[in-house]
């Protein structure tokens, strides 16, 4: 329970499955807001205005729906978007642009707005400070799981709470490869700050998570401060132990985001040390765990070290072959660019039969650092992206 | 046919299977050599010592091996490379740094160089002028046919030949996604000449190709020109002719390498034109190209245009989202950036349900454009790729 803020999530009837689909976090009263949206050029209507709204770093409400992305749907797709946010910010008594509104599902199709519109008051009326595992339900496309963190921190005779909840990002059903990420607290903050605290944050999590490469043009993360704890982010400690908890809590979202993204057997985090800055460990990283080859051997449970060492290679940050340690957890498979044998491969290969592991890399050229999380690339995959658009 | 040079392809034994897996070409004169080799790091052993013998710009021959890649395979890989270039040097008679090696296969096990060195009297025997379909057996790993193409070219009442083979790239068994390719011609060149000629083919072929955008460790083209034609890259219109024809054939295999890759059932061009520049285009046609749900979508028959768009929004260059045309063919999808309706998808669902077919895209901002093939992405390509390394 974070003080001054409900949420709540219902159906609405967007998604012809019948399942949640419309959700709702209000603040009792207004509250600083950041956010972090989608780099892709092609925005969904929702996160154009949101990105506009968020500049005035105050809101009151966030309005979700999944089943609908409304994106590549035009100037009525912007309408449709303005319009659901003010259905909201009316039926809570507060200016139209303290609302802000997410949508999350297929592209390119009209928002059914009037469904939205009929919902609202029996959404209003679910608001509850219990509401956020419903919320957290109602953004869900894919997801085979709702997701959600809470936490509260003590702090010099005081507390202050964080609720966070995400979806999945990629490796989903045709048009719904989208990640959206709320985090409430009641800790007092300016939005500047809350700004610089979340973009660490983000960077340090759901920046560094890839299910199958590709960006979507709805991806949104807001975080709200609402102050109602009595706790200010000025005072003596707190915003380095907020920095520290929003940290924890994203990238254990972020983890359960890769490990129940669809066809998804296995959960690897990539570590990668010894490069010449951290910014090369970054793109080796990232160029391993993007590889198809090496999540195939994943979900292959084949310890494909060469895999391995070929996006190294590609990665374009600078690497010596003959310098260059793989291993598996604890099992080194492969030392100054060569194979360990196969005694080694053998305790490698019962690592890769684990549903979490690690693959830890070292480069021995400086002391560059960096983790992401990715995961096996399955059958699955490939059969839940070539269904037809449902 | 092509004058003055022989080539051969027989089984030493390096593959289990049994099958052909050492190839040979040789000139009966010194050629004039330009070779274009992979960009990763990490090279093959055969690779780095290609690419310092090749800056003498003449070569007399150039030994395969299919079934092991010599790679990461430390300082004893080098010496069986080099061993294995003396061994084919000695054989004909050459100085020991006119011969030139490949590799490819599996990773870091040490190649079977005295295999190698049992079968040389046996390859050299069967060479012959006809000899270069058994190289292009020899030198597959899970390509399913061998790649190759031959062209005779007039030019003022002479005529000189050109013959072009190519192994798969990517989409292939684990540790085996390399492509080779070799080119020879009887046309008379200096070295520098042709460095240009196959810097530009290449870049218009294969460097347009994806299948997993992997890049191998151990790629290669090689492009000989021995002048036992008497025609000179100098005679009047030559060099265009002898680059237009080289372009020809190199985009051709290049075809054939994307359309067998392994779990391959469509061949798809993405053309797209309309972009702030050249390489803008590329950028774009790169992305659209290479993305796994774009992939996965041509290989459900589902002309998902939304994931197309996604993929464009994040090229990272420029683009204006409500002037973005796409066709399946000639069935226009998407006009303005917005849906044609369903029965435009209709008609673009037939065309997604042919072998070989053409995503057009206009962005509409200037007079860039690039083409690129690609393929669908299958439940075979996970399955093949998953395999335990044979």
């Amino acid at each position: 329970m974070v003080k001054g803020f409900t949420a709540a999530g219902i159906a609405a009837g967007i998604k012809k499955s019948g399942a949640k689909d419309l959700g709702l976090i209000v603040s009792a009263v207004p509250a600083a807001v950041a956010g972090v949206f989608t780099k892709n050029q092609i925005k969904a209507a929702p996160v154009v205005l949101d990105m506009e709204r968020v500049k005035a770093g105050i809101c009151r409400a966030v309005i979700a729906n999944s089943g609908n992305a409304n994106c590549c749907t035009g100037d009525q797709g912007m309408q449709n978007a303005i319009k659901m946010a003010k259905l909201t910010a009316d039926a809570i008594g507060a200016p139209e642009d303290m609302a802000l509104v997410s949508s999350t599902g297929v592209i390119g199709q009209a928002l059914p707005v009037e469904k939205i519109a009929a919902a609202v008051p029996s959404l209003i009326h679910a608001l509850s400070p219990d509401g956020f595992l419903s919320f957290a339900e109602s953004i869900m496309t894919t997801d085979t799981k709702p997701k959600m963190i809470t936490r509260t921190v003590d702090v010099a005779g005081k507390s202050f709470s964080v609720v966070a909840v995400a979806k999945g990002a990629g490796m989903i059903r045709p048009d719904m490869a989208t990640m959206l990420s709320y985090v409430c607290t009641d800790v007092e903050a300016d939005a500047q700050t809350l700004k610089q605290i979340l973009n660490r944050s983000v960077n340090l999590s759901y920046n560094r998570i890839t299910i199958d490469g590709d960006t979507s043009t709805n991806d949104t993360v807001l975080l709200l401060a609402n102050g109602e704890s009595g706790v200010s982010i000025n005072d003596a400690g707190v915003k380095d132990q907020f920095q520290k908890v929003l940290d924890e809590m994203l990238i254990a979202l972020a983890k359960m985001v890769v490990q129940d993204g669809e066809g998804v057997t296995k959960l690897v985090e990539i570590n990668v040390k010894g490069a010449a800055s951290d910014a090369d460990a970054d793109k080796m990283a990232d160029t391993v765990a993007h590889s198809n080859l090496v999540k195939t051997a994943f979900f292959g449970e084949d310890a494909n070290w060469g895999r391995i060492i070929g996006a190294l290679g590609r990665s374009g940050a600078p690497i010596r072959p003959d310098a260059v340690d793989i291993s598996f957890n604890d099992v080194l498979l492969v030392k100054n660019g060569l194979w360990c044998g196969s005694d080694a491969e053998a305790e490698a290969t019962k690592v890769l039969k684990l549903p979490e592991f690690e693959v830890n890399i070292d480069v021995h050229i400086g002391s560059g650092r960096a983790s992401y999380w990715t995961c096996d690339f399955s059958i699955d995959y490939v059969k839940i992206n070539a269904d037809y658009r449902s």
